[in-house]
């Protein structure tokens, strides 16, 4: 029961909702949860990882292939349709420990009731293939016409992007192929069909797809069953994808649904036996953490090379399908735990994108790695001068996470860092890691002003993590991350002392002698805002105690268009203490040693009502502090509020006239470490594993496993304590 | 016939334009050009210098004196009100040789033509005093009601500010004070009455005026006549402002209107005879010039200490009544070859509010005096930090120019060291001209930052002189004009070398040994930007070139509101090289002698076509630097467009949806500018004048006079040359 992510009823209000509440994924293509029957109205899509294409001036977005799994039963000449036709029952849902998406729908109309079954996976063990089973039954004894092929007429956001189709058809194979308007990739898609029932067959081209249409009379009571196994390869895989994309549907379809099925279910329960945190006495949160890890492992590149994950996962071309640090601070955690080489994945297209960052900091006048606020494939920043739209005059509206959210490569730092310390592998640092740290820590001191006045280096002009406040000097945070940039690049140095000749050659190749001098002088003058004295707090940036004190709801009744943005110059949050998301929060967290308990107990409880929570990375980071000062009910609603986010669709929608919807990766991984590292209290340190639980009163009893190094640990704690050992 | 600034007809859409147009003043106060019936809806103003009040949280700003002025003619009970009555002819004009404001008008009604005489001054002799004389005369004999008296129901734009009326009357003198809101200033008018008819008097109050009614019937055709005799104190001047007053208004009374009018006219042509500019061979010019001439006379703070000029003269309360940058460099070198006492009084006005600037950089977390942008009495910064309204929200917009706009020091500074080079009195150094310009380096120390990077100082994150490009790094006009402040300061202290006591007790008190070692590194590393070797721009600030190169006109084409705010984060002009007003331009005009002709040519060239001249200081600025690089056809229109602003209206009325009308001394004194150091190419080095003339083509000769120290020069130029002798 606890597996199955369910909804009853047609409730079209919530199509788009459920897109991505019924998404499922193998990291190389989400496919949203729609309908069979759905046109591209709907926002179906097959998107697909880190191939992206420009339509003019539009914003550079992810491909979304085109749709193999597109299936329209006409019944006596009538389509039966989840949108047009009523329905006796409707059901669709997730069973999360399979990974497979379910639908059943009892339509009714003018020839009685027709019921749909179908089934869907992205194939855990083969990355290229959807597979579909489709079957229905009719009351009454009927003719039927069923089309199904591959719609190519994609939902876009700044499209269209496929152009010169091409259609092939061979047997029971159809595909379709398009080449993208920018970068000329080529997208195929192959599609093989069995039936269990014969008719007249035809093959008929649209524009933009290739379709079967097969027409019979179906008997009353007797159920018509068919299996789709599609294949999708693009030219970023493939010199040939069509070849490739015809053979690999082909050969699905000759091992069958059931056999490719097995291997899938198979291939999850083993992931599921890592993965999985176990909750006693609270099904709702065991629910919620499940679900969360699902949307984690179906996003996972684990099959890719160097490949990351993007704000929004697999769910559609919202934020440009670009990778954030989102990535590094709230996703990687628990792929480091349960899933490092997928971790490792992940680092590399750091890696393999510093050429991106190291350009960008150039463009800017610095030097060394700016990493991409926005990363799309070769580390190139998808972030434009103007993301968001003026809800009043419909202008763009200038803004500076590009230029000034300068964290990211801190977060980048930081991220193979905790990697390297993870795995112990030394070759994460020798094979690029070290050189991305000293280019990030490069990029810091080049960013730095020397204060004469104050005899420190400062960070001015940024963003932090609360972005409602542009363009602050010394946001605690950032500058914070920066210090520890320049620490991990001095540890860097220092691991890299027993191999002389690497560490020399690189030191070289980046010119970085000189650097070092400067690092050091950084490290001991750059300013990182302090807690007060008397009142413990930490200032989120220089004046922000000074900016009008006030609640939340107060700075949302002065909205005039619900759709406003907060931030920016004008925005109604800008000019008050009002923030979108932990800031000084999540500088407490990430350095919980650092700071007094009671430090991190006043900071929370000044800036908790200050949060407006405008951003989904930010209730798992209260949970986690809560958690830390031994707060479990504070921490309680703001790790339901992250686990959740994806089930109740009560996310932002919105920023500015830009739509921002779909799934919420970073909460995900919110989610499981507010649970694991928060609740449960896992701590790794000096290689040892162990927990410092501090459960919900209700919660019983959790158990889950990580990974460390290349041992397995088992964990299961109570409110009492717990025990840690090895597999 | 150039003497006189004339309209004909009532124009009543331009009344307030006229109010404006027909200023008088005599620097204690300004008295709009309106008519003696009006009240306040046609907002008449008897604006009061240096006397500022606040009203709740809105802008402080200067009182406007009760309208002793206030004289309504009802002729068989019906009043005669240009606003409501016909005419057959009226006519308003100012006589600026005699600087006497003078109104005809011939009424019709029911009861025949009447003819109203009216003429007024605001004493040169004595500043408290405004002067009227009123005659009428009817068609038909008729029942007459005379009233005149006090009206206090005042206009403000942010008021009320006058409170606790109290009401005098003594044979034919009235009184009226008041106490303003939040300084609790006493405010207080009185008006002496001589009439050469009689008729039934009575007196009568209303809660915020005081009046006399005069009914009697006049004969036909017989002119009838008074005269009112206004004297204006405050409880700034004097502690008991209603004897002072009382006895002001008695006394000029007993002199009688004649002998204070001759009085004042000697006054004037005195004033002439030193300040004015001759133009052969261009009558249009020749009104223009004279006409910005007397508008800077009519304000020019000549009998008061220590006070300066609001940006709007003593026009109303626009621009809060506070001081600008606009004094220093725009209207001191007016006053400064003309009136050097005046000029005096000007940088006395900085000297006094020192503490103000101390206080000010201290707010903002710097040492120094950083100057108000907009200042008020006591150096106070009028300037809000909203100073803006949004025209698509009605919200106020946060604007940069107090925090930001770090330039105003330097102006500061410039002033007094112009000053002490035309006057050559170390007197100004010793009585605190040394200790501000010491104090304004001191900020730009305070204020710089280092870039390692670049081993340079920089001032990054300002407003330069145009405001439509906020938070900028490195703005060309304010880097020159800090490191030129630095020059000052070490000019400043060798001066003071032969006064050691002086000396060693001014730096021992600012504390400002070390302040010398560090503004010695400042002057080698701080970062002025360049010419470019290639093309000799110099870029305005850091990027400018990268901004989008558009037209004005295209600028102009995407505006949805016509009062929109064009710069601020998000305003039309914002993300555009478009600029507001001359910056680099102002830069080069200034430093003329540093930088090659070609140089000169090419920014200019290159800037003119992206100034959008929203200032009114923009234009006189231009002309300057064309004449510099012997272009007085490029200068003419501009020479043209600045002195001729108050006269055709034609200037910007609304910053977002503030009101900003009023006069514009800074075009006024930028006028003078343009004709006598840029046509005639006056230049005063080494106790030396010459001149370079580059007059327009159809303009035969030029003569004006300059003061230089104790001595005071005739000029005359011609196309072919000039000449210059001692008087």
């Amino acid at each position: 029961m606890s597996w199955l992510i369910s909804e009853e009823g047609r409730q079209l209000e919530k199509t788009i909702d459920f897109g991505n509440k019924f998404l499922i994924g193998n990291g190389y293509f989400g496919y949203r949860g729609t309908m069979e029957e759905y046109d591209k109205s709907e926002l179906p899509a097959c998107n697909l990882s880190g191939i992206y294409d420009q339509q003019g001036a539009s914003w550079r977005e992810p491909i979304n292939a085109p749709n193999g799994l597109y299936t329209q039963l006409f019944v006596d000449g009538d389509p039966y349709d989840l949108r047009t036709k009523e329905v006796c029952a409707h059901q669709q849902q997730i069973d999360m420990h399979q990974a497979l998406h379910q639908r059943r729908t009892v339509f009714s109309g003018k020839s009685g009731e027709v019921r749909v079954v179908s089934e869907r996976f992205a194939s855990g063990t083969d990355k290229h293939l959807l597979l579909m089973s489709y079957s229905f039954c009719l009351e009454n004894t009927t003719n039927i016409r069923l089309v199904t092929g591959i719609d190519g007429d994609v939902w876009d956001i700044n499209g269209p992007h496929l152009f010169e189709y091409s259609h092939y058809s061979e047997g029971q194979t159809l595909g379709l192929s398009a080449i993208s308007g920018e970068m000329k990739h080529t997208i195929t898609v192959a599609d093989t069909l069995t039936t269990d029932f014969e008719g007249t067959q035809r093959i008929f081209e649209t524009e933009k797809g290739i379709f079967r249409q097969i027409e019979f009379v179906a008997q009353a009571g007797q159920t018509y069953h068919f299996t789709k196994s599609i294949a999708i390869y693009t030219s970023q895989d493939v010199a040939e994808p069509l070849k490739y994309a015809v053979k690999a549907s082909h050969s699905a379809n000759q091992k069958g649904y059931q056999a490719l099925k097995k291997e899938h279910q198979q291939e999850w329960a083993q992931r599921w036996s890592m993965a999985d945190v176990e909750i006693e006495g609270d099904d709702e949160a065991q629910l919620a953490l499940r679900y969360s890890i699902y949307q984690l492992m179906i996003i996972a590149p684990r099959n890719s090379q160097a490949t990351s994950i993007p704000a929004r996962g697999l769910s559609g071309q919202t934020y440009k399908g670009a990778v954030f640090w989102d990535t590094e601070m709230f996703m990687l955690p628990f792929f480091l735990h349960t899933e490092p080489e997928t971790a490792k994945n992940l680092i590399d297209y750091r890696i393999k994108t510093l050429d991106g960052a190291r350009a960008k900091a150039a463009e800017y006048g610095f030097r060394g790695a700016f990493y991409a606020w926005e990363s799309q494939e070769n580390g190139q920043d998808a972030c434009s001068d103007y993301n968001v739209t003026d809800v009043f005059t419909q202008r763009p509206m200038r803004t500076y996470f590009r230029d000034k959210q300068i964290h990211i490569s801190a977060a980048v730092a930081y991220g193979i860092w905790e990697t390297f310390q993870m795995t112990g592998e030394l070759a994460l640092l020798m094979n690029g890691g070290a050189e991305v740290i000293l280019e990030c820590a490069r990029f810091y001191n080049s960013y730095a002003y020397y204060r004469p006045e104050k005899e420190r280096f400062e960070l001015i002009d940024v963003i932090g993590p609360d972005e409602y406040h542009e363009r602050v000097y010394n946001n605690a945070y950032t500058n914070k991350m920066a210090a520890y940039t320049i620490n991990i690049a001095e540890k860097v140095l220092e691991q890299l002392e027993d191999s002389p000749t690497y560490k020399a050659a690189l030191i070289e190749k980046l010119a970085y002698e000189q650097e070092i001098e400067q690092l050091r002088n950084m490290k001991k003058a750059l300013y990182v805002p302090q807690p007060d004295d008397q009142t413990g707090l930490i200032e989120q940036f220089d004046g922000y105690f000074k900016l009008e004190d006030t609640t939340v709801d107060t700075v949302r009744s002065r909205l005039i268009d619900p759709k406003e943005y907060w931030g920016g110059a004008y925005g109604v949050a800008a000019d008050t203490q009002i923030l979108k998301q932990a800031d000084v929060v999540l500088l407490l967290t990430l350095f919980k040693e650092e700071y007094a308990k009671e430090v991190k107990r006043k900071n929370w409880q000044y800036y908790e009502p200050r949060t407006e929570h405008g951003s989904s990375l930010s209730p798992c980071i209260y949970a986690l502090l809560a958690c830390d000062i031994g707060d479990p009910e504070w921490a309680y609603p703001y790790f339901m509020k992250t686990a959740s986010v994806d089930l109740t669709g009560e996310s932002k929608q919105f920023a500015g006239t830009i739509y921002i919807g779909g799934t919420h990766p970073a909460a995900n991984g919110g989610a499981w470490m507010a649970a694991v590292l928060g609740f449960a209290g896992l701590k790794i340190s000096e290689g040892r594993v162990s927990v410092n639980p501090k459960l919900p009163k209700h919660w019983q009893k959790m158990r889950f496993k990580v990974q460390l190094k290349e041992e397995i640990y088992h964990v299961e704690v109570t409110k009492e304590g717990g025990k840690v050992w090895k597999q």
